[in-house]
């Protein structure tokens, strides 16, 4: 089995620039961000629109891909867990998983929601939230 | 902007062997499936526990890279929308996002239900689904 190689269609521009002290989930506090598309593909965003759920998916490209378990959320008393069961960057594909409400789209930009990836975190794909808006 | 390399962490093993006539979505009658961990990362699915609602992350290797925009569902008489706002297999980083109910966990294989892969898809990633078990 063999491997495929991923090419960014953009990255996060975010307030965040530290790993160690961002918020682990979008949820927990994170700020809206930019989504910036590379011109190449910004005919893919076509349709996507303001007050839409979408999921982005992200290359953690700062994880550690050799980690196969962890105490979740860094809590040693938590008991030792494989990366599959929990939400940890660190992971054999760092595929960051991040759901959030578009606020804006301004050509090749796209504002989210509450999104905790750091400044510069490259952006691998948007898809929408299914049974949000009509099925595509 | 460099790229990326993600290396399959398994396969699914499904009775689904045609991408043409595969139901679309994973509510859309679509077969339980077993996902087969390679057993390199097996310790990462340390955890893994029947009844847990899980993402699969898929790398969709039948489809087309260079499509940027798509009738959806194949339907002509549906505008042509950028694949971003469109669960399209076609897309610049064709990753699939499956999520399914954990229904068994034998060794290295995970029997998870519905799920509309075809057979020999390429795993890359499992996580947690937020919200259904306690935060990890």
């Amino acid at each position: 089995m063999g491997s495929y190689e991923v090419r960014p269609v953009g990255w996060i521009e975010s307030p965040l620039t530290d790993v160690t002290t961002a918020p682990r989930q979008g949820d927990e506090g994170a700020p809206d961000v930019w989504i910036v598309v590379r011109p190449e593909v910004a005919d893919a965003l076509h349709g996507v629109e303001p007050g839409a759920e979408v999921v982005v998916l992200t290359w953690l490209h700062l994880a550690r891909r050799h980690v196969l378990a962890v105490h979740p959320r860094d809590d040693p008393d938590r008991p030792l867990t494989g990366v599959f069961a929990t939400r940890s960057a660190d992971r054999p594909n760092p595929i960051g998983l991040h759901q959030a409400r578009v606020l804006a789209v301004e050509g090749c930009r796209v504002r989210v929601g509450g999104c905790e990836a750091v400044d510069g975190t490259p952006v691998l794909d948007l898809k929408p939230v299914l049974g949000t808006a009509p099925t595509r």
